[in-house]
């Protein structure tokens, strides 16, 4: 009567979505300031003043007919000749808005272009920890998901498991960096060790394996010494997924894009399919205020003094209790070593502290917790001595 | 390398398309006044004043983090409560904010319920004429899509034709009343018949038959006189599919609902399926402003009076020179036969006249052209003599 697979998929609830209505529930019986929720990676930081501006000017000064009707299904041309020119400007590349479709955000993204690529028996390779839609979002295209376990503790690619798992169905290498949930940043090494098998690999299949980055943290990292890569600089078959989102604090109004290098192989065509998938999937145009607000926005930038006050203050006291903690150079995750096997039972144990901790085997980690400091800083502070709790009952 | 079918999806030019395309180079050439653009269903009046005055109050007075942020997956839930008080408020039905799932616009509510329902083998009923995208998104889907020709001149639905379509196979008929192209609007007694054909087809192979009542155009009907059935309330297993595009003129914000029932057979399981079809397709949430928006001006109505104005002209008019033309009660678009029985051909005349129409064919209606009068109330007029020297130059 429906497909029991969708509705598998609406019917399930997810793990991180479970633990938020449990601290919700929790919230009301002890009082929110008593529940120390680290579950959900929404954006704590208000969007730029200039968003907010920039909506106002919008609608008082635009013709309402042009403003809120259909643009093009790719986009406003401006818009995308816009974010093509920051690209530019910011990485030295010289992409036009013939190579940007603007996107109903992140996920979007993902599936349009997943889509756009996906033939019979395709596989693509993820690489654990990930986010868990990239399993709907390639299952839901038909292709079969191809796990390789990144290396510990760096989390950097494991090079040797990755040529494994590289066979001729292999579509397309899904990075995501900086990373949800372990907050590792792709060394510049890392993404030309990568290029550079991916590249032997297309020789020796005599096919394409194209790179899908997928940048929704671009914009979140912390230090202006970590080495940040640009991968399609680096790699010639980069097709590249991003979303503002995260980098202006927009998670809900759905507003991203797609990035078709002219160095892709076929760039052309493969434009012409992504085109198609977002029209076959229901997307017409992404929503039209927002395609011009992000454009408006282009250059604005969230307020990373919160996030990076979070990480230092969890890293450092986390570390000193005896927790072992992936350093995160960007993203908003910080990825711990549960202090048992079963990351599950360590996060069911955390609760009696109050802290709520998404395990990780969601993300095929097992072992590991994600503690999303997209929170305030006060909660921050408050929650340590409970983690110290948590590590003394471990005998830490 | 690439889904071919997405390719072909993605660089064919839609038939719209290209007649719009032609229309704006013709216009740098004769000048934009002198050419009468009737191709695209773009709504020409603009948003109700209350729709930017929300959109400012709710980005001064709203916290940014939660305006911007993520809503629940079906939506903010009293965005939903709004929509179904407003629908119980006007039809007299029972809905809950339970039943509405919110969408990315009509595409959007379209693949998503056909993703929901869909399994191997089955198929959607259209009625020809149609929207052409319903064959992207139904095959899309891995479903088949099983064409009824309308009755003719009326445009009803032909039961005869449609009880011989209906196979064990049949997941859903689709319908869109008012109609995108042919401005009709189906009577009660056209519902009723409906809904008393499917319940006997039900009982005959044991299943439901979904009835699909895609209603982007519910709110542009000209005449309060006009019969104006709301299918959920006649017929159990109606799912709703609607979007807020032309009722208040904001097309490209993409924001709509899917409404599922209580008395649809199944009606949570299919909810959830409809919840898992958008996370699978990769919306996650409806544009979380345009949400509250959309809430706010519930009961806002686009100025209908131009479109009136325009149907009347036209319509009068065209009679009157010698075409046969569908009555419109509803949408923005009239139905005309083409003077000579190829439409293309017709409208490729009608091209010497600086009229720009669109062939029905990929309506899946040849013969016939639609004109969307969505324009202003002086090109209408000073197109006539152009639509009267076309009939003059077919001996009418």
């Amino acid at each position: 009567m429906y497909d029991s697979k969708m509705y598998e998929l609406g019917a399930a609830a997810s793990v991180i979505r479970t633990i938020f209505e449990y601290g919700n529930a929790r919230k009301k019986e002890i009082g929110a300031d008593n529940v120390f929720d680290f579950s959900i990676g929404n954006p704590s930081v208000p969007a730029p003043a200039k968003v907010n501006e920039t909506i106002c000017d919008l609608v008082k000064n635009m013709d309402s007919v042009a403003l809120h009707g259909y643009t093009s299904s790719a986009g406003d041309y401006e818009v995308r000749q816009t974010i093509a020119e920051n690209l530019n400007s910011r990485f030295g590349t010289d992409y036009s808005g013939d190579n940007v479709y603007m996107t109903v955000g992140a996920a979007a993204s993902l599936t349009v272009t997943i889509h756009a690529l996906c033939e019979a028996e395709d596989e693509f390779v993820v690489i654990a920890p990930f986010f868990p839609e990239y399993r709907v979002f390639i299952e839901g295209a038909g292709a079969k998901v191809v796990v390789v376990p990144a290396m510990k503790p760096s989390f950097q690619i494991n090079f040797e498991a990755l040529e494994q798992a590289i066979t001729p169905h292999t579509k397309a290498i899904i990075i995501n960096s900086p990373n949800n949930p372990s907050g590792v940043v792709y060394t510049t090494q890392t993404i030309e060790k990568l290029a550079e098998l991916l590249r032997k690999k297309e020789a020796e299949y005599g096919k394409p394996i194209f790179l899908i980055s997928d940048e929704p943290y671009r914009e979140l990292v912390y230090d202006v010494t970590t080495d940040t890569p640009f991968p399609a600089k680096i790699y010639e078959n980069t097709i590249i997924c991003y979303s503002f989102s995260k980098s202006i604090s927009l998670p809900g109004e759905r507003i991203g894009y797609i990035l078709v290098p002219n160095s892709v192989k076929e760039s052309k065509a493969i434009f012409a399919a992504v085109c198609g998938a977002g029209r076959a999937l229901g997307f017409v145009c992404a929503p039209s205020l927002f395609q011009r607000v992000a454009a408006a926005c282009i250059n604005e930038k969230t307020d990373l003094t919160i996030y990076r006050t979070n990480r230092d203050l969890l890293y450092q006291a986390l570390t000193e209790y005896g927790f072992h903690c992936v350093y995160p150079d960007g993203a908003f995750y910080l990825f711990v070593e549960a202090l048992e096997e079963d990351a599950e039972a360590f996060c069911d144990k955390a609760k009696a502290f109050e802290l709520l901790l998404v395990p990780a085997d969601s993300f095929d980690c097992p072992g590991y917790v994600r503690i999303s400091y997209c929170v305030s800083t006060d909660m921050v502070r408050r929650s340590l001595p409970a983690f110290a709790a948590l590590a003394k009952s471990y005998g830490k």
